[in-house]
């Protein structure tokens, strides 16, 4: 038995549910008994993580006594849309879904979106079990029942916040990963180290870098991987659990976000993964506070090099300033009023802060140019 | 001060809200003051009842501190599709809606259905007001939570379950309403009379002919329909409270329409409109269930002549008995396993029957047909 093997409980009342942290399938038919014995279970994959896992999930099932079906849907942000939508749901009644059955997402985000927003949606809402596969699905989206399509004029603006029966990270998985997306999914644990946790930020510091030499050389992951997975897990667990809608402590995790998005939406999410977004936010933010007085060049320096570890980056693109504020501006204006920045006291500890100082952001966002 | 003054609770813990049953929108801003101050409003409606209520109800808006924007659908259930949907979606995004926003529901079922999945899912939830202006739409669908559209293979398969913060019914507006639609709604008000009200019973079989007189001669409703309103809201409150979900007790909401769901199927929906597939349906029941030895002759024709007096057909159309009991099993398997009828036992009092006594449910549709 290790650590990993011990489920990190989401607590939300009489929908609370487990997140089993594995190194293997092997758990999953036990995991999933009691949640499809005699149900029927659409599998929303891709072509290329079902021809990879599909085998092993199905098995599963079937052993859970469950009778499986895939449900296939191109790989990629651009087809997270409502017509995409459309067709799951049509082939989950082809595939003979009834009130009782169950969805299952296998694969990163965009699965476990699309996975999540049928479940809810499907005869008005069947169980639901995410089987992430990305470092950002397991650390990030598939944990905190946020669930969604895009729209032309904007992204995740149609969803629901629905919450999983269970979910099981096979962190072995990550194997199959391409090395971007394991470094852009580092991003987001960088982020649960700085926001909440100084002992898992200590061990980021130990080991970002034999992590990703690891993955560079295709060598087997280390088993601290599975240990970090578990920690992300049970730092967003909790804070889903004390915010599930979003209306207060959760914005913390939004961390280094509000520079990412107008990073994302000024470079129109074609240069940057979202979690480069997200690193070079996380620096922008850092860099921020040390002007405002709140945290310390050591701290700027530390998560600095954090990140560089991960092989992120951390400088700004050569983007208008004006447009940068203008898009934090439309950001604010989305979000309902008020233009929020998470910045960083102490490695561990960061406060909400409402509105900005309009020059000394400015002055910082130039310098990060330069 | 009449009766129909006092809001009905609709009690569901923190997301209880209140009904109310007017005879104008004069009680419309106090209602929508505390809920749309300052806010923007999408009323998503179609263009013929906009132009009959758009005006009165922006005013009302106006006057309550929100901004109105119109978020038009074309007329007619084969209008809710996931595609008006994402038009809708859309729409919402152009006219500026936020998190903070509400959307409002002016007009029948359809829109309601729209308008509810549209706040249910737009940036993963917004708030809803129905402001229902059809007789179906007032006594059961703005009621109870259920949103939702069709797919090609099936109606309602997509949707949530979804709480408005309030319902505003101006029953005045029934006045506007095709004379076949309203007859159609009385389908559903005679229903809640056979399945929990004997006092609402006896009312109906008072007044029944008297309003539909006044449809007739386009004379002004009688206040009774008024009060018959609200006491449907209140049976249907009552029940949504106790199960919220449909995992019980709503279950008797649905007397009569296993019937109507097969017949509504076997005549592609074009013969019949809801109601009057209800009505044939209901009559069914009550025959099955006399056969059954589960209530008196009496009560079949007591219900028999309170349907005639609403102008609703009670002859079952000339289907295939084969092909009637192919499509309960069809519905059955859509519900997930079993096979249930709603069937009275006495005026007011209805049981749940799980399975059937196949040859008499035969012989009973046999004779219904000659």
């Amino acid at each position: 038995m290790t650590a990993c093997e011990t489920p990190v409980q989401v607590n939300l009342g009489s929908r609370s549910y487990y997140i089993h942290v594995a190194a293997s399938f092997e758990e999953l038919p036990n995991v999933l008994a009691p949640l499809v014995e005699g149900r029927r279970c659409a599998v929303v994959s891709n072509p290329t993580v079902w021809g990879l896992y599909g085998g092993a999930v199905s098995e599963a099932i079937v052993a859970a006594g469950g009778t499986p079906v895939a449900v296939l849907m191109p790989d990629g942000e651009e087809y997270k849309t409502l017509s995409v939508f459309e067709r799951v749901m049509e082939d989950c009644v082809t595939a003979g879904l009834d009130r009782s059955s169950v969805i299952l997402g296998l694969g990163g985000g965009v699965v476990g979106d699309m996975a999540g927003f049928a479940a809810a949606s499907y005869m008005r809402g069947i169980g639901l079990v995410h089987l992430p596969t990305t470092l950002l699905a397991q650390v990030d989206s598939a944990i905190g029942g946020k669930t969604g399509v895009n729209l032309v004029s904007g992204k995740n603006l149609v969803g629901a916040f629905y919450q999983p029966r269970a979910v099981y990270i096979n962190w072995k998985t990550l194997a199959s990963l391409p090395e971007r997306e394991m470094r852009a999914g580092f991003a987001e644990v960088i982020k649960y180290g700085m926001i909440a946790d100084a002992a898992l930020w200590e061990l980021l510091e130990e080991t970002t870098a034999p992590v990703m030499a690891a993955i560079s050389a295709h060598a087997p992951l280390p088993e601290v991987v599975g240990e970090i997975i578990r920690r992300c897990c049970e730092i967003k667990a909790g804070v889903v659990a004390a915010d599930e809608c979003e209306s207060g402590v959760r914005a913390i995790l939004n961390y280094g976000h509000t520079f990412a998005h107008a990073i994302e939406t000024l470079t129109r999410y074609r240069t940057y993964v979202h979690g480069e977004a997200v690193a070079i936010g996380m620096h922008a933010a850092a860099t921020y506070a040390h002007a405002l007085g709140l945290c310390s060049a050591e701290l700027v320096a530390r998560q600095r090099a954090v990140i560089e570890a991960a092989g992120l980056p951390t400088r700004l693109p050569r983007v208008n300033v004006d447009e940068l504020m203008a898009a934090f501006a439309r950001d604010k204006k989305a979000r309902g009023g008020s233009l929020t920045f998470i910045l960083p006291e102490a490695i561990g500890r960061v406060k909400v802060v409402h509105g900005c100082d309009e020059s000394l952001l400015r002055s910082t966002l130039t310098a990060l140019q330069a």
